[in-house]
């Protein structure tokens, strides 16, 4: 969500809260205290995939982050299904697997994880010329709801050994693309601050 | 999805599978084989809830089922999302919970179930006059998303003792509701013949 704000360039004023220690003011509309929560005109929104398209409805005026073409955005929501129902469960299967010694379990954790990027880059476009986005020449919503993952990447080099996606045929487009998302400033602009995540990920 | 089509009266072709005995016309444009899938111009889209925007998408001259407004529109995915989350994987706990002797665990799985239900039911709109569908007067997508589950309640009352909603204050607008969509002529149509799903679910 953080990124299709940027992307979009929505205003708005980010809140960071302690989510042993919930403020009043997020308990006051969102009484689960679910993060993210988006507040608009006083009224509570959230669940990433609900927010992202929220926005793109919300501000109409703003960059278009989702395509035109009904089918295609359909492409585009079953992807970022996939992420969800696919991508991040497995990322947080490795990342909080234990005990770190049984390495033949590890692997598999990391190896299902490693699958389902693979998949997930078979899905995108071959671009006829230039940009490797998801969609080709234009970032688009499913890179944007992505990128938080590639962007957490280290995090499991870190915890859990070296992480290394291979350089290999098999990875080009996978790696095509994650060059591609670094070159946008609202990546960049998001990449969370690595002392604040490396805290909480060793709770 | 099925709904949805009845209710936009979108022309479709309905093709049932055999979920043992996959046809290769499923799955040659959709090799993971999922049900529902949905072929549109020779191309395959699934996953329930991006069937049902894709329809509204896909067929904007027919009647509209999602709010106009974006903050509406997001409140009725987030409702939606609500009950593939939470009441779908509580229907079946519920409807899987073996074994059936152990009354207290048995109980405690359709309290739980009941509990979604009840939440469901107070993030719908309290009408000002008539209609008690989720947003008021009219039928729209997220009724016709939690429908399918008004549906198959007879299911749990078959296979796991009476099920009853209990008709009191608490349970008004649940109730109301359901006899709502039950006037509806798209969920008389999709009722889904009870000899047909009594087979799928005694396996």
């Amino acid at each position: 969500m953080w990124l299709v704000l940027e992307e979009k360039k929505v205003p708005y004023q980010w809140v960071e809260v302690n989510p042993y220690h919930k403020p009043e003011s997020l308990m006051r509309i969102n009484p689960r205290g679910l993060v993210p929560t988006l507040e608009y005109h006083g009224k509570a929104l959230y669940e990433s995939s609900v927010l992202c398209e929220f926005i793109e409805d919300a501000y109409p005026d703003h960059k278009k982050l989702l395509p035109a073409d009904a089918y295609d955005k359909a492409y585009s929501r079953l992807w970022s299904d996939f992420v969800s129902s696919r991508i991040i469960p497995a990322y947080h299967r490795y990342l909080q697997f234990q005990p770190a010694t049984d390495e033949a379990g590890l692997d598999e954790k990391r190896q299902e994880f490693l699958g389902h990027l693979l998949t997930f880059s078979k899905a995108m476009k071959e671009p006829k010329e230039g940009g490797f986005f998801f969609g080709g020449a234009e970032p688009s919503m499913i890179d944007l709801i992505a990128a938080p993952w590639l962007q957490r990447l280290w995090v499991l080099d870190e915890f859990k050994g070296p992480f290394v996606i291979p350089q290999t045929e098999e990875w080009k487009r996978w790696n095509a693309w994650a060059k591609a998302l670094t070159s946008l400033e609202s990546y960049n602009e998001t990449e969370s601050e690595k002392q604040h995540l490396r805290k909480l990920y060793k709770r």
